[in-house]
Parts: C-alpha cells; sequence; structure tokens
C-alpha cells in the first residue's frame, strides 16, 4: 500500500508552535511534524513554505504541539471512588472507606468500567501513556485496548486477600499469568509486576515477584518511603530506611520503578542512583494524604530518572498531569524558598520524556524526535487564561489545564479531535459509573 | 412593570446540586433558586414538583450550582505580562521584567484592554467580584462596567514613580480623584484605595492614604509580610514587625484588607484580630514567587475573615479560582503533615463567602441565601473527571476546574451561558492582546 500512496506522510501536524523535548529542548515557532506508520518521520519550520503534505493535514491554529503527557503511576479503577472520602486521617480513610469499597465493589467488570473512565479522562487531558498497577488488572488491559492509550500494567501483588485474589499465597503466580496473557498482545501495552510496598510483601513475596520480573525482562513497580509511619515501621522490624531494606533484597535495579520516595536520606537516594532506579513522584497525591515532600531536586541533582504520577482518583482527584506540573513547580520554590526552583522546562521534562524513561519507554515516546512513535497533543491557546504568549512552555506548566487539550494521537492513531474522544462511547461510560457510584454511596 | 408580569421571578435555576455556602452550609440535592430584580427570592428543594416559573429557566443539567468566586487580590491589567518571566529570583523578575514592562507598555489603552482580557478570564472561569488595585484604574473600573462583574476597586498608591503618577507627591490625591469619580456610578463597583505596602510607602503616605479611605468609609487595601526580606527591612528600620508597623500607625482597623500576610508572628496575628481587619491570602503566587506560607489555619483559629486571591497573572499565572481552592487545600495538608486540614468546605467558603467578608461585601454577595445578590455559577458535571458525583463540595475544591464552568450571573444578569461569554467581544481582546503583546516580548 504505501507504495502506492503520492503522500510522503500519513498526517501532518502544522501551524503550531512545536515543543520538542528534544537533548536540546528545541522550540519551533512554525513547526511542523510528518507522521509515518505511526512514527515520527519529520520535525521541522514552514518557514513561509507550505507544509509537505500528506492524506490528513491537522491545523494547530496557532497553538502548542507536544508530546503526549506519560503518567507514571495510576490505578485506573479508582475512578469509580473519586471523591468517596476526603480530608481524613489516611488510617480512617483507607480503612473505612477504600477497603472497604474496594472489597465490595471491585470485580472485572467495575474495574473495566473505571478503567475506561480513567483512560478517557486521561487522554482527554491530554495523556497518551500511563503507568498503572490494580488488581483485575486483566480487565484494565481491556479497557486500556480499547481506549487506543499506551500503557504500563501491572497485577498487584500484596500479601492479604485481594480484589480477585482471595488467597495471598496464589498473588506472584496470579501477577504471572497476567504477564504471561498480556505480554506481546500490543504494541501499546507493556506488561509489569506491581508489587505493593515492603510493609504489605513479606521478603519472600518481594523476592519472588521481583525475580519473576526479571525472568521477563519487565518493569517492576512499587510503593515505597511514602509516609512516616512506613519509615518507622521498617526501621522498627529491619533497622533500615524502605530503600535500603529494598537494596538488600537485590530489589533495586535498573528495572524497578520506586513511587514516592518521600521519605528517603541521602544515603537511599545513593543507593537509588548506584542501582539505577527510577522515581515516581505523584506531587498532588503527597499534598493531599499529607504524605510528605519528595525531595526531587536531589534526584534530579543525582541523575535519577524521575516522572510524575497523579496516584488513583480517590487521593487527588483528578488525573491532569497539567495540574501536576503546575503543582510540582510551585510546591519546591515554596518549600526551599527559592523561586528558580523546578523551573518551567525541568518540570515539562518530568511529565514527558523523564517520565517515560522512568517506566522504561524513553527510547520510544516522551519527546517530538524523529523515530519515535507520534503519541502527540495540541494544545488551544485560543482561551483567554493563555493569551499573550510571550512562552510556551511556561504556559504549559503554569496557565494551561487538561481541559485546553484539543487534539490527541498515539502511535498516529487520532485519539480526540476538536475536543471528542474518538475511541469511546464516553456518555455511555459516564452513565454507567453513575449508576455503579450510587450503590457505592449508599454502601 | 413588575406588577404585569404573571411570574413571581424573572429567572429560576433549576435540577442542579445548591450548594449554598449558608451559615448551615446546606447542600440541596435537586434543588432550585428563584431571581426577581437581581436578587435571590427563593431557594428550595424541587421535590417531584416542577420548579416555579420564571420568564426565564435555567436548567442546570444535574450540575452544581454556587455562588459566583470571590478573588480579593487581583491586578488586572497584568494579564499583559502572563507568563512574560517566571522562574527567576524575585528582585531580577520585578526589575529586569515587570517594572521595565509596566514602565514601557502600561497606559490608560493597555490598562483597559488587559483589564478586559482578566474580567473575561475570570467571569468564564467562575469569578463574579474582585478586588482590584493597579495604575490607571480608572480604565479596569471601564472595563469592570463593559464586563458585567462586579469589582472592589483601587487606585494604587506609592511613593515612586509610577504609570499614570509621575510625581509621587501627587499619589494620594490621584487616589482620591479616582474615589471621587467612580463612588456611586455603579452598584457594581466599590470603590478604594490600595496602598502598595509598608515598605515602598512612607509613613506619611500610608497615614494619608488610610485617612483618605476612612473618610470615605472605603476599603483600604495594602500588600504587607509578602517576603522574608520584606520583615528583615521593616525589622532594620521600624524595630517591629510590618503587621505591627501598621498597627502603630492605626492603619489597622475593620476596613483594612491585608494582602498576603506571609511572615506574621502570633502578636501580629493578635493585632490583626483585635482590630478587626482582614487578610487576602493568595497560595498560587505564594508558591510561585517562593515568599512562604500564610498561617490559614491560625488565621481562621482566630475568627479573622480571610479570603483567596489569584495575584496577578505574571506571578501564578492565571486566575483561575478553583486551581486556587486545590492548591490552598493540598499545601496546609502537606506543610503541617496532617490530612484533615483545610478541609473541602472550609476552602470553598474562603473563596465564596469569607472572600466576600473580607472585602467588605458579606451582606451581599458571597453565598445562595434569600435577599442576597443573584451572583451565581452553574458547574457542568458531565465530563470524565466529574464522574462519579460522591460529594459535589469535594468536587469543586479538589476535581473541577475554571473551564467547567458552564453559566455565570451577576446581580441576576446572565454573562455567561453555554461557556459563551456574553458581554463582551472576547476574539477581539485576545486578538488585541496578542497583537500588543509582541511588541512586549520584543522589548
Amino acid at each position: 500500500m504505501q507504495d502506492l500512496t503520492p503522500f510522503s506522510h500519513d498526517i501532518v501536524i502544522h501551524n503550531g508552535i512545536v515543543i520538542t523535548v528534544n537533548p536540546d529542548f528545541d522550540i519551533i515557532e512554525n513547526g511542523f511534524i510528518g507522521i509515518l506508520d505511526g512514527k515520527i518521520q519529520q520535525v521541522g519550520t514552514i518557514d513561509g513554505n507550505k507544509p509537505p503534505p500528506a492524506k490528513t493535514m491537522i491545523d494547530a491554529n496557532g497553538g502548542i504541539i507536544l508530546p503526549g503527557l506519560v503518567n507514571t503511576h495510576t490505578h485506573l479503577p479508582m475512578s469509580l471512588f473519586r471523591g468517596l472520602a476526603d480530608d481524613l486521617p489516611l488510617t480512617e480513610w483507607l480503612n473505612e472507606y477504600i477497603f472497604p469499597a474496594e472489597q465490595k465493589h471491585i470485580n472485572p467488570d467495575s474495574v473495566k468500567l473505571g478503567s475506561l473512565l480513567g483512560c478517557a479522562e486521561m487522554i482527554l487531558s491530554g495523556t497518551t501513556t500511563c503507568c498503572d498497577g490494580y488488581f483485575y488488572e486483566d480487565a484494565v488491559a481491556q479497557a486500556v485496548l480499547e481506549s487506543g492509550m499506551r500503557a504500563v500494567l501491572g497485577q498487584g501483588v500484596i500479601d492479604f486477600p485481594a480484589p480477585g485474589v482471595p488467597k495471598p499465597a496464589d498473588n506472584v503466580n496470579n501477577a504471572i499469568r497476567f504477564v504471561e496473557k498480556w505480554k506481546g498482545i500490543s504494541s501499546r501495552i507493556s506488561v509489569s509486576i506491581f508489587c505493593h510496598s515492603p510493609y504489605t510483601c513479606s521478603k519472600e513475596t518481594l523476592v519472588k515477584s521481583k525475580a519473576a520480573s526479571n525472568h521477563s525482562n519487565l518493569l517492576f513497580q512499587i510503593h515505597v518511603a511514602e509516609t512516616q509511619n512506613e519509615l518507622k515501621q521498617i526501621q522498627s522490624e529491619h533497622h533500615t530506611t524502605p530503600v535500603q531494606f529494598l537494596e538488600k533484597m537485590g530489589i533495586l535495579d535498573q528495572k524497578t520503578l520506586l513511587v514516592h520516595a518521600i521519605w528517603v536520606n541521602d544515603r537511599d537516594i545513593s543507593a537509588i542512583k548506584k542501582q539505577g532506579s527510577t522515581i515516581s513522584v505523584n506531587t498532588q497525591s503527597h499534598m493531599k494524604l499529607a504524605s510528605g515532600i519528595a525531595p526531587v531536586q536531589q534526584f534530579l541533582a543525582a541523575g535519577i530518572p524521575v516522572g510524575l504520577g497523579t496516584d488513583g482518583c480517590a487521593s487527588n482527584n483528578d488525573s491532569d498531569l497539567f495540574g501536576e506540573m503546575d503543582s510540582t513547580a510551585k510546591l519546591h520554590k515554596v518549600n526551599t524558598l527559592d523561586p528558580t526552583a523546578m523551573n518551567a522546562p525541568s518540570v515539562l521534562k518530568l511529565a514527558t520524556l523523564n517520565g517515560a524513561r522512568a517506566i522504561g519507554l524513553g527510547e520510544n515516546i516522551g519527546s517530538i524526535e524523529i523515530g519515535k512513535q507520534a503519541d502527540i497533543i495540541i494544545v488551544d491557546t485560543h482561551k483567554p487564561h493563555l493569551v499573550p504568549m510571550h512562552h510556551p512552555v511556561s504556559h504549559i506548566v503554569y496557565a494551561a489545564s487538561g481541559g485546553d487539550v484539543r487534539d490527541v494521537m498515539v502511535d498516529g492513531k487520532i485519539l480526540v479531535k476538536d475536543y471528542q474522544l474518538l475511541t469511546l462511547n464516553l456518555a455511555d461510560v459516564m452513565e454507567e459509573v453513575a449508576f455503579l457510584s450510587q450503590s457505592i454511596k449508599t454502601a
């Protein structure tokens, strides 16, 4: 087929400012992007000429064209529990609201439904890739596949009875079964293993799941050093920090994503750097749950790949990475009383290329460069809060929100066109969730 | 005319969840609001019946109906400098970017234009009232009048040559002239005097402007205790804190709004409470400029009326009070490591009734109660990030953004209908600002 087409691109995006996030962080004022077979084939400046022709021409209308955002930590089905309980002490929130709701309402159907809602929310707000961990991850994978987004997906492992895994002894094998089923099914889905944490999994479980993960060369995700209580518990039981506890078991390596990493010391940071692990920082979740402030600047100074994540919708309460960028930049400035801390370009990198690196996809996505997959979004700047435009990167981090995303594509396939989600019946999904939520509310 | 109408209301809003922000913080699941002559005449539950008839029926379509938001600190024309310079040390940001840009580009025309843009942004994101201070405030007043929003407006007073006030000796008289000109012109505009700060105005200027303000029973606005440097400077020069320095001059009273109030101690807080002054907290500006964290919980514990403000667009960089609510709740939780701090209802009160009280309008606006002006907004909840809806207040604070505001009215006049601003030609305003910004950019 390709030989017969008169065009050298399938799609050309033009008439916009391209923020490439390439190694030079080039910003092309009047740029274009040529896409062929789902990959970026050409990136350039129009320079008074017409853009090259293509079967599909997308006019960005003077907007900002940037790599699709990468959300390095989600629990997609928890969209069902958005705003179910807020402003509570962590244990009360978990034990009286979240765990009972999960026990009662989480099943393959609700996981699929909540994941469809979560994917819709993320895609519409410019996130093209997420890294997820939950239970019944099989149903999450089905939702991701239908939605058109890209994802790294890990079946949850925890040493308690969990949704779909009533016997903890089956937890690692269950995760392996998920891996075997979904490996290679779609180029958009990477499989993973998600171990809940060092305080909810035994040493044996941790070592066994990491071995299974490494056996298949997968990303291994784990919550670690999220709260001061966790730090105290691990110190009391194992006489070391959560991060060094993992290091001693050989769990820190280049395929391990450490989620949260708030309560870490200098030696922990050195260990993470030395072993080549990566980090997902979830600023708004850390703020809302009052977990603490992760030392992001120290991670970056050490050269550790760091991405941003929204965490589940029960603890944020949305999946908008634009808000996450804004909060990350501002929180670290006020926390250090240094307005130069975490500048806009560095934060945009966290939400794109560095996030992609943190979840093992840095070679394929996260920037607009020739040869990478065409995961691209267009931000509509014809809004009063985005006028004037002195610096496009500043707008993305400090003024835009997910609602300003006009178009979204993954692998060169258009998922959102002119604010409309093309892949899912959003009205049906929302209606089904609203119906289900009646029983959650009255539970 | 009124006697001839068959309807007892001009407008009825129905089919939505009404968050009243009344003294009991009532939330009416299937509520309606009847409006006559610009005031709220009836608030109730539908209870299976039809809503009462009116000339104009507004179907909220299951959305959330709440009081228009109150932004207690803005510099409207600074929308022109949105994102002009970020991530810089404060002095460099001010001296090398903001002050030169103001000197070169601020004139009555640009102030009017920037204010129209600022009003448009605020109205479209659900803010119905702002409290503003700048130079050429006359032009700000014209823009506010055209836009349809409500505002408290103060001509700036500073002991430096300022836009429109080349001789500092004229500054107070200039402010008085603004007051005389605009007093009583419109029920939507309250006049005020805005003294820049205790470190940029002499004692004489401070006392003289406060006397002029009290003479006409106006709100007196002043930036105070914004940075650690200001605290040090006042301590060094006057051997007291900025707040107590103002108190000693008799400037703290029930008609004084203290903006920022970050670097305050317990004695300052007692003084503010004792004198009856109010406070505007600008969380995102405090974060982005790395000024510090205002002790909002202590202010509230002391019973001081506190409102939220966005500050100017050069330091935030938007005017979305939804983002301000979200950041305020989350920042204080993480700062105190207490997830129960600043819960959603308390933060929504800051952005509505408490904000109205802080700027002297608590009797007229800020809640949906019979007899108050009909300043009301409707949030569209048919969005994936607002589904499901377990708690509407949680949604407003933690999940909604300005882009979700569907309808806006002030004094019962519809300013935004189905996301469209009816009072201004927004496309023209944006085009003119974009044109002007070319010269600002290349300055």
